[in-house]
């Protein structure tokens, strides 16, 4: 099979659990099942389940384990998006190509259907603890997940992003906030697997240093499409970030410098993976990151 | 030692507990910190680590168990008031008779100390699971406390609330309503200490059955204090239930009859505490319900 056919089963798999898990509701509440829906189902490329699948197929460990907390994870990056785009945040009304959530329910049930999704994340990493095997190793990814989601993780880094706005910002503080905001639920997608499919310390380690490396791969290549991007395929306004007077790699570096470091930092996320065996989908996982066109 | 004393002792045990855990942090992101701690300690009256704690007395069960779940159950309370309170939702510029959140750090900062007080509340949790004694029921009461909080539960609530603004609804959606918004989150504390203390089969479907009852007691006086309550002493404009064309059990049963309902539904949740000894506290917080003034 090809990179791209193992993506797509990947993500296809993740799609089916979580449309299985938040299926419509005929309840009094059901417009808030839509509004989650809405955001889970407008065609996110699924990067974090599909690295934690990718991870435990590598381990050679079980699926039936993994797919729940790779689901939570993207509920959790899903949540976060539709809160971002809100009029007190970013203030976007398109995301991939598609009207934000408050565009089509309105600003109070958009905030409701993230708190709704963060909260099912949980949900279910909890209900998987309480059933089956390795509850302990469940135990430890749920809160390396958790942690990553709140306000030691990505929360801060959207706070620091908030702060930011409109001033130029140190290489270090640019580097802290997107470590935090992007890089930490990333680096959870593949750590928890890693966990779950009990890693030797070796690969652990190696694996850590490839999210790592991922992560930051992630967001250069974010601030170069916004710089220099195609608005149809992107799927949402390019250019807010100069306009927005945002710091970026692109303004701290400038363009020749930016793309130079994302080559460099893509070769060190594969040099990474030098103690794994059978890593040749993560591997071309780091060349897409900088090759993504979206 | 009087019901006040006792009721003060479980309070504070609650809010220190949250000051060492939520307190100021000298990270460029320190301002979330502030934004968490100004609402978690404007005032509450932690009614639900206070319940869980006085449930947990009751079954000689272990303080140092229960504290954290109690504490992560005030969190998610936090957090509901904060997202409630935002323009998009309620428009509130007083609790307690301070600023709401989002008028002292602004709508952006307010969703994100929200998300992160959610989000704080499971790491807490999780981190109790993996440290220390009977894994399984912390994971129960977790579970518990999760789902009491999310889309079958307090979100569901608020949910139907605003979708019935502006129109009167049958005495049972009314209900129905209630018992998610804030009946689900305090019958949570109550069966989450009562899983923690390991209750057994006739403690647990008492405690339950008193927990639904003073859920609704508390918001049949929410009510009553809307409409005829001292606006200085709730910490809030009162009245607002009225303006906003609100159906509510004094709109729906007239004055006279929410009293009466208050009064019943007080008495059936003493009654349920028949088979539990030493029940002293809980029968008393029964009455407090009905009679407090904010």
């Amino acid at each position: 099979m090809s990179y791209i056919q193992d993506f797509k089963k990947y993500s296809l798999m993740a799609e089916k659990w979580i449309e299985q898990k938040v299926c419509p509701q005929d309840l009094p509440e059901g417009v808030l099942y839509e509004a989650m829906g809405y955001s889970l189902m407008a065609g996110g490329k699924r990067l974090r389940p599909v690295l934690a699948l990718a991870v435990c197929d590598i381990l050679k460990g079980s699926r039936d384990i993994v797919l729940p907390f790779a689901c939570a994870i993207e509920l959790i990056h899903t949540y976060s998006l539709i809160h971002d785009d809100l009029p007190a945040m970013d203030n976007d009304d398109l995301r991939r190509g598609k009207p934000t959530n408050h565009k089509v329910f309105g600003e109070a049930m958009a905030i409701l259907a993230g708190d709704a999704l963060l909260n099912l994340a949980h949900e279910i990493m909890l209900e998987e603890l309480l059933s089956g095997t390795i509850p302990e190793a469940k135990a430890r990814a749920a809160a390396l997940i958790s942690q990553a989601a709140g306000s030691k993780g990505m929360i801060a880094g959207q706070v620091v992003d908030i702060q930011s706005e409109g001033q130029s910002i140190p290489f270090e503080r640019l580097c802290y906030m997107h470590e935090k905001k992007t890089g930490a639920l990333i680096k959870a997608s593949i750590m928890a697997s890693s966990e779950l499919c009990q890693a030797d310390e070796h690969q652990s380690r190696a694996l850590s240093l490839y999210a790592d490396k991922i992560g930051l791969a992630f967001q250069i290549k974010d601030d170069l499409l916004d710089f220099e991007g195609n608005a149809s395929v992107v799927g949402k306004p390019t250019g807010s970030d100069t306009r927005n007077q945002k710091s970026t790699f692109v303004t701290l570096l400038g363009l020749g410098k930016a793309k130079e470091f994302l080559k460099q930092t893509v070769e060190e996320a594969v040099k990474a993976l030098k103690p794994i065996h059978n890593a040749g989908f993560l591997i071309r996982t780091a060349a897409y990151i900088a090759e993504r066109e979206k």
